[in-house]
């Protein structure tokens, strides 16, 4: 793994194509360095001039002297690969790449993309890009980019305790949620824009991100997450250090497929999937740019929530109501305040005010400083959590009188207070607030938001290291056979079997006679089950005849099966499977997908014929252990049937096959795209389950 | 009615109280009008100065000489009446009360609220307020409020064809609505605060911001309604003239109850009642202040929509997937360009680009044109009903180039177009898009509420006006029993009956040789129920008996339903129903609900001992006909039950029931406060239905 620090923090930076031309990308680059006051070396590379926007100029990356540890290339796709092994030779050891015409441009410039990935890695180089918007480093100074957003003021002074990361693939995203974020009094350390993603990868800026000392919470922007089990291991590590991952992926609808293909060369991957690693690993999906800052103003600027009872205070009554509303929509409390504070509330308030929740203060309290005090009650109360203040910020001056009180507060505060204005805030109120490190939401609904996750993410977080804490599930190994596509169930139910997955006596028959001397040896009733390469489901076909109980009639049925199969398939039918027939008991199932970008998922839940009807069923990322299937079949709709059933049923012996299957998908990650077992027959307690069908997809070795 | 337009468009202005010290607010009154330009004569009104802010001031209102039309009181409560006289007196015939201290502070000023309200009808006087911020009239220069909110700049010149109008009960919310609203480019031409509503109410404020030529939305912000049916005229009224009525109405938790009391002292009504209201009806009901900004704009700027099927013109692909996510999620379509259109796109895009939808121009089709005409594109493809422009407007000068361009493409273009920006958009560039008449939104869920309103809006419009066309149905007449509280079924069924209920034969007997005598007469089988006004509900304390079919069990069951009767109330028992059983059928409900602020509510659906249980039932505000009554019950979860019965059912006979009941209660508005006919069983097609049960409530007279 290259160095990431080099990459954010160089000591000097090289320009490729910087053009004297500020108005074009290539100049603008520069001079954006040079504005927002980078303190190393900036060495603008063009044959062409011996000054570049005031700055000595040289030919070449090699001309380059003294300590360059990242080059910016803005030249065109085709120079950038002989322009990095430039830069690998002459020790610079990283480079933001914002040229395009790579991946996103079709067929040809993806094998451009696929050489300077190699380059990348053979030199070890820490490569940003290509199709990159560059990035923003405010203790180092860098804003390494052309992007209009990062141009909007120098990164606003704020107070807060910490301060947010921004990745995104996409570059004009990641610069408007830092564009939008600063004007919401947001502070930043770090934003980078990661393109296509050629070498530096989303989750290894995250990874960087959190080991920045003051990060508080990390916003995301993907199309889509080439990410495996790594995603995993990063959310854990976050949980560890209590920053949040606030995330925006798009690529839901058709339309956003098409435009992401066309973007950023990234397969957008299946929804499900991606809802349920998101989930599984505490990542908070938010939907809207103004939801991410909403987030990222309470967590960077708030202590820790208590919990979701709110108390608000209000200048007007129709405001406070209107919060009180949208805070209960979004699942947060506003209680009664209880007796001894609403008595102290109501010595700093006129007679016609309220002192219960909203405490509406009315305009005349804020000439004497009842407002501040009922903050202070509300800080004090034993039964309210989190504070939130209805005020219209648009009156210049509102806050003034109020401006030492504000800060002084702040010192002693021990829980979470945001302002909410229902104006559109001046600048010098905003001012106030940034001082006394307050942040200011304009909409009730993101006042909802921000104070829920604050609510919320201390029982997200908990789970997640709860689950750390554990040891993690070992992958499950044995050998796959050979090939790809269907793998008969005669071929993947003994493999299986060796993985420590039950199935009922069965072995395969290659003719009627045989199948019938099987039969006799494995015990009576049996099923006969045609089995191909060329058959993925046979029920339906008529390849399959259950509950046959004498010789005729599993020599009659070996005849019908294969028939059946040979009907739909023209791969060569390997015989039927002879398997002994398995008590009743309730159905459930067990499966296991594959997927090229997130890794292993393990699928669970109802089965038998009606699961695609009923759809009962949980999904969540390779491994998990027992402990976690439990509380995963908890979830399910019908989680009754299973855990108040009259008799009581071997969950223990299901959940512990729920976290088999998810170690076997981990041991053979990328070669075994799906398993599907159903159903899974549950028997009473200490009675077990059994498989009793078994389907398996290979990719190619 | 008192005349509003003499109040919003008066000849000259009183303002009572007018302080010399702007600061303050009896002084900023009248600062905010002289900055406003009113043109007419402007008179304060002080008796300690004989000069206001440069004005000649009078002592008194009747030493007010001239044309002045409204007096807006800035004056302590207890002095409010005494002027209001002095007004009306003086010919002064309007008035806005900004003072505060009535109903919303207790008890005794809310006497003193309704002194105001009886002088105000006594001289016909129109008064807003008290407890008013004001109001706003743009074409007729008057900026009659304190608030800041209004000070937000002049009322921004919008090129758009229509302008929204703003009516609040809370002044600092109505304000804040109009500066955001402002902010976003949306032209207002009224914003009325009514306050306690003592005189004018937010309805007539719509019933006057309706007459208004260019009004193409208006802006609700409720806290209660005391409407009564009227909402349903006004806003058939407002269907008539296209223009959507757009409400958040608060109240729906606890604490915004607590609020609202203490605030504009209107009872919040039940939830429930107001969202059937609204639904009815066709208002569009949003809950946060962006989204009446969002559909304003929309309303305003836009021509008619075709339908739901969005084409997006984008510089960025990830800004695109994410519109395109947001807009499926909101209930729209992005459907793939037909063939044609995207041959015709790819000519003035580059290579690397995207013809399909979203159409990503990239950003160097900005140079030649190639997102005007990709729009133009659109604007003509017959699978296109909408369009929306991803842009990043932060970047000054972003627009420049296209400036002439999108002015004259709004002269032609035919369907809806608005831009989406994902930075924080730059004065300059909305500035271009102010002047094209094209509106900005910085939020995808803004544009997705934006376009949706505006794809949904004919269907809910032409379902008002369809029902407008039919005639309205006839209150229903009966002379309803004497007295309040619980009237029992022998007194509700003969008198419901008159109304047109059907009912089996039945008699009250009051002892049990009357009993079994009337049974004998009716015919058996018999039920027999105690009556008594103590009891609303008999069946579960034992005070109904069913299928008596011989005398001793009618003898002996009439001292078991009086006993049980008995022990629960101490009112008298009237006796016992004898009634006759009916033959069994589907069992459905019918129920009245008159609201003291809504008017009276008909509820039906599913009935029986389980309607608390299934609660499958729907609430319309009354009258509905016989057609809405089927339309309604084809809403209900469980409808495949009624039109789909394996026999017929006589639904026709249910819904005629339905529109009856709902018209009963139309014609005892405010003395009925509650019917419940459970189970109204519903025989096979022809063959009609029996309500088998009666309750009614009545208010005093």
């Amino acid at each position: 793994m290259p160095d990431l620090d080099r990459l954010f923090r160089p000591r000097g930076i090289a320009v490729v194509g910087a053009s004297p031309d500020a108005t074009k990308i290539r100049g603008r680059i520069l001079a954006a360095l040079k504005e927002g006051g980078y303190p190393g070396a900036l060495v603008p590379v063009n044959p062409s001039h011996r000054e570049v926007q005031g700055l000595r100029a040289v030919a070449r990356v090699s001309d380059v002297a003294g300590a360059i540890d990242l080059a910016i290339l803005a030249i065109p796709a085709e120079h950038v690969s002989s322009t990095l092994i430039e830069c690998a030779v002459s020790g610079v050891g990283t480079a933001v790449v914002l040229s395009s015409g790579f991946a996103e441009a079709g067929p040809e410039a993806a094998a451009l993309q696929k050489k300077i990935t190699a380059i990348a890695a053979e030199w070890d180089l820490a490569l940003l890009g290509p199709n990159s918007v560059g990035f923003l480093n405010a203790d180092a100074c860098i804003r390494a980019t052309f992007s209009p957003g990062a141009q909007s003021a120098p990164v606003r002074a704020v107070k807060t305790p910490r301060r947010a990361a921004i990745v995104s693939q996409s570059g004009g995203i990641g610069f408007a949620i830092f564009n939008r974020g600063v004007a919401r009094g947001v502070g930043f350390n770090l934003v980078a824009t990661t393109g296509n993603e050629a070498g530096v990868t989303t989750l290894d800026v995250v990874d960087y991100a959190l080991k920045l000392p003051d990060t508080g919470a990390i916003l995301l922007f993907v199309e889509g997450l080439r990410a495996g089990r790594r995603l995993g291991q990063i959310a854990g590590d976050a949980a560890e250090k209590g920053v949040p991952l606030i995330i925006v992926k798009v690529g839901r609808s058709a339309a956003a497929h098409r435009a992401a293909i066309s973007h950023t060369a990234s397969l957008t991957g299946s929804e499900a999937l991606y809802a349920a690693a998101f989930g599984h690993h505490g990542l908070l999906r938010v939907e809207e740019q103004d939801e991410l800052i909403d987030l990222a103003a309470a967590f960077t600027a708030c202590p820790p929530a208590g919990g979701k009872r709110i108390g608000i205070v209000t200048i007007t009554g129709g405001g406070g109501a209107w919060l009180a509303d949208r805070l209960e929509a979004g699942g947060l409390e506003v209680p009664e305040l209880d007796r001894a504070t609403q008595d102290e509330v109501r010595r700093f308030i006129p007679a016609y005010g309220s002192a219960s929740n909203p405490i509406d203060t009315t305009a005349q309290a804020l000439e004497t400083g009842g407002r501040i005090k009922s903050i202070e009650a509300l800080d004090r109360a034993a039964d309210i959590d989190q504070i939130a203040v209805v005020a219209s910020l648009a009156d210049v001056g509102h806050l003034a009188p109020e401006r030492e009180a504000l800060m002084a507060l702040n010192q002693r505060r021990t829980k979470p207070l945001v302002f909410a204005s229902y104006t559109l805030p001046s600048a010098d109120n905003l001012a106030v607030l940034d001082e006394a490190g307050v942040r200011c939401y304009t909409s009730f609904g993101g006042v909802a938001r921000g104070l829920a996750a604050l609510a919320d993410y201390p029982t997200t977080r908990a789970r997640v290291l709860a689950r750390r804490a554990r040891p993690t599930p070992k992958p499950v190994w044995f050998e796959l056979p050979q090939g790809k596509g269907v793998v008969p169930e005669y071929l993947a139910a003994p493999a299986l079997a060796k993985a420590g997955v039950p199935f009922p006596p069965a072995r395969l028959a290659r003719g009627p006679h045989e199948a019938a001397a099987l039969a006799d040896t494995i015990g009576y009733p049996v099923a006969l089950k045609v089995q191909s390469r060329g058959l993925a489901h046979r029920a339906r076909i008529g390849g399959v005849a259950l509950g046959l109980h004498i010789r005729p009639e599993v020599e009659a049925a070996y005849g019908r099966v294969t028939e059946a199969g040979q009907r739909v398939t023209a791969e060569p039918i390997d015989g039927a499977l002879v398997q002994r027939m398995a008590p009743a008991g309730l159905e459930m199932m067990i499966g296991l997908i594959g997927d090229a970008e997130l890794g292993p998922f393990v699928v669970a839940g109802f089965g038998g014929g009606r699961v695609e009807v009923e759809h009962d069923v949980f999904t969540a990322p390779a491994p998990i252990d027992d402990v976690e299937a439990l509380e995963l079949l908890r979830g399910l709709k019908g989680a009754s049937r299973l855990f108040d059933a009259p008799e009581p049923l071997d969950l223990v012996a299901f959940a512990r096959l729920v976290a088999v299957v998810s170690a076997v998908g981990v041991a053979h990650d990328g070669r075994l795209t799906e398993i599907d077992l159903n159903p899974v027959v549950v028997y009473r307690a200490g009675e077990g389950v059994l498989a009793l069908d078994a389907l398996m997809v290979l990719k190619e070795d």
